[in-house]
């Protein structure tokens, strides 16, 4: 069973048929006069005016680029390049894909100003917080349709009617083709493979008026905006499959959103320990993320791929690195045992029912070796503090040196050493601990009281992250 | 009969059997490490073999890019920014494709030093003179394998010995796949759809050893060389396309040079007053280009395209604008009436001849409402001197306003007018008159005397260019 939609969902069969067919018919160069070229010109500007229509602008001001990511990378660059009048500050949510932040990191290294915009627990911005970001010098503000992590819905349309003269660009690659788009956007990027479309399709629309200057060499390709031959057979199967997806969008979305529904109830009362992230009402109706603690997240995807189920954890751009998802960071939310379910058009009951049988068992195996006593999550909030005296008579357990999940599978192991109203300090440089004993605190209805220099307790490096027993 | 795969090759028969298979196995997102996900990464990891195995370098040596074109953006750009302790100096042939001199703008906008090395009448460089051009703070040599417009083989294994430590990016899109590749280049680039394979996929090859920083924002695929999906169907198209072309490539380049043979050494027989262009010995085996006075390009093509041949004339990615084609110009060759020939691997003997019986009455055709007095072409080749007295006599001919090749269609009826000795000026405004007049002096064996302010013949504006009559 294939679950992760949200990295790439399998290739549409209209834009396999559109594909082959336009490998027959617009294999020639689009920019040529001779009939060959002109049929493929055709095949060209009818996507345009497909992808256009779907997307609710204007033909012209759609370019097609190669991805998604090439899309966000010119959008983001090419507005702050053309507003940069305005001034050179960039506005985006802390929860944006790492396309976005990785082209706000060149923005910064060569000189500009960005502000990440805080998120909730749940994943979303608050346009007022939002709005509040914005400055007279703001070139470009940056907000996703939908997260891609966690399936929250951005209030983008509050934040556009909020903005003012600052131009917005919608990253809709999770919405595109899957639901209705947001109103008010000034740039929008898509990727087709993200809707059924061919890989090496992305979309960049801008909307007519609004400043935008390559950062790229010149060339007349994509009104300016894209270099490079164009693709068109790829491009006329992305367009196909955009309009054919969009069609049977209303009946599948309202059959997933149930099918999510079940996954986002049950999981809970069939794992212990576990916590259902991303915004439980505004949400897309196909994804739906939950965290096992004490639960290495791909450890717990090699047991599932073994058990015949193809998902994800945290955000897919950065899995090979060993720092913990941002967007997960960003919510507060445990970062560790991360599984991110994305269910393909089609999906059955009986797929869902079958992950719902082996889930389960499969997070049990992965926990067994831990030897812990696993309760059922307990609902106690974790309340703030100034740190007492008290606190440094504490049960020091040393996590330097050890990996998450490590350092929380300690604490859970030995926080039964200390009585109710002692205080346990892991001390840990794996910097996703920071994030993952607050995380279990709240989870276990521990109290999380701070965090101090792991030299107070005792350590060479990191930190100390200090926990009341309350029960 | 489609003659301009120099454009883009039709697709292989491999390619598209490839990629069919490819969209079945290679579909899944390459980074993931569920089943599906590992299966696309062997079939990348298998075509990235192939490549670098034909193109004759070491796998993690090469990137895929989205494009020929963007392989030479990512490629000029990522050197240049990597070697920038050596300086910022830039040096380039001035017969690169647009690409590259699009590029070397930019570099020129954001305060680099370049340096165009010119070419011979045949469009090929002096290695000495490529050589003399470099400096101490050379970041970056370029240099194409073969020229794109007219053929010629540039002279790259004499260039990289003499470069010392300056690295040399190779551009060889027309050459990978049909023709033993130079050795001693830095970088190399290349697109798949020249050689038959799927549009959507370009090649960067960066060897070891040689600096490269990512001019864009990080990424982590492609070893942080090219951001987006990784278009792993279309590459294993490319690959597998790659390698069929190769085998094939020396019984079909034998042939295709012969068919050539003849086009080059029929057409001047066949149509009057025409200039077939480039290295006659140092070329591409399958293109071949030629120049026919007193035509606009863009008619003949059109007249071509009617009678059944698709064709190409100056540089493609600049023939939607009105300046001439920068290859032509710097060899100082007639920039009017230009057709290029490119002979996809299977064209017939019959298929030639069919295009050389048809080619005179088409040309004819155009030219006839023009009502010249056209002779073969003459040998004379124009002399250079100093201005003199007699000049200022001259008939002048006022064609400001008119686009080219109407201003020598003016000169080449009106010469006449004037006795054996005589001058004739040539008013123009069409920066195309400065080569083609002299170009056309060259063909008619005419003397070209040069180039005075339009003003000293009563012009508003413009040039004059003053032709003295020899013959």
């Amino acid at each position: 069973m294939y679950f992760d939609v949200a990295s790439t969902a399998p290739l549409h069969p209209v834009a396999r048929q559109a594909l082959t067919a336009a490998l027959d018919e617009g294999w020639a160069d689009p920019a040529r006069l001779y009939r060959s070229g002109r049929q493929a010109r055709m095949l060209l500007d009818a996507a345009r005016e497909t992808v256009a229509e779907v997307l609710g602008c204007r033909a012209d001001e759609i370019a097609f680029t190669a991805s998604g990511t090439q899309a966000v990378q010119l959008g983001v660059l090419g507005a702050l390049h053309g507003n940069r009048r305005r001034g050179g500050h960039l506005v985006h949510s802390a929860v944006e894909h790492s396309s976005v932040l990785h082209t706000a990191e060149k923005h910064l290294a060569t000189g500009g100003e960005v502000t990440a915009v805080p998120v909730d627990r749940h994943g979303r911005v608050d346009p007022a917080a939002f709005a509040a970001a914005l400055r007279p010098d703001t070139a470009l503000a940056v907000l996703q349709s939908a997260n891609h992590e966690v399936g929250t819905v951005q209030p983008v349309a509050e934040v556009a009617a909020l903005r003012g003269e600052v131009p917005l660009l919608v990253d809709a690659a999770q919405s595109a083709g899957r639901t209705d788009l947001p109103a008010g956007w000034s740039l929008l990027t898509a990727s087709a493979h993200k809707w059924g479309g061919p890989a090496g399709v992305g979309v960049l629309a801008v909307r007519k008026g609004v400043r935008y200057l390559s950062p790229l060499p010149a060339d007349e390709r994509e009104s300016g905006r894209v270099p490079g031959y164009v693709n068109v057979p790829a491009i006329v199967a992305a367009a196909a499959s955009l309009r054919a997806v969009r069609a049977e969008a209303e009946r599948e979305n309202a059959r997933l959103r149930e099918l999510v529904e079940r996954i986002r109830s049950r999981v809970p009362r069939l794992v212990p320990e576990v916590e259902v992230v991303g915004d439980p009402v505004r949400r897309l109706p196909h994804l739906v993320t939950f965290s096992c603690l004490y639960v290495d997240g791909e450890v717990l995807l090699g047991e599932l791929d073994r058990a015949g189920f193809a998902v994800s954890s945290g955000s897919s751009c950065t899995s090979s690195t060993l720092t913990p998802s941002h967007v997960l960071a960003a919510m507060g939310v445990l970062t560790e045992g991360n599984v991110r379910v994305s269910l393909p058009f089609g999906t059955t009951e009986a797929d869902v029912e079958r992950f719902l049988a082996v889930l389960p068992e499969v997070v049990a195996g992965v926990r067994a070796p831990l030897g812990l006593d696993l309760a059922p999550p307990a609902a106690g909030e974790a309340s703030e503090g100034p740190l007492d005296p008290l606190v440094l008579d504490a049960l020091v357990l040393d996590a330097l040196g050890k990996r998450c999940p490590l350092p929380v599978i300690e604490l859970a192991k030995r926080i039964g050493e200390v009585p109710v109203g002692g205080t346990v300090a892991v001390l840990a440089d794996d910097e996703a601990a920071r994030l993952d004993v607050p995380a279990w605190c709240g989870m276990r209805g521990q109290e999380y009281l701070g965090e101090a220099p792991a030299a107070e307790y005792g350590g060479d490096r990191g930190s100390a992250y200090l926990v009341r027993r309350v029960s």
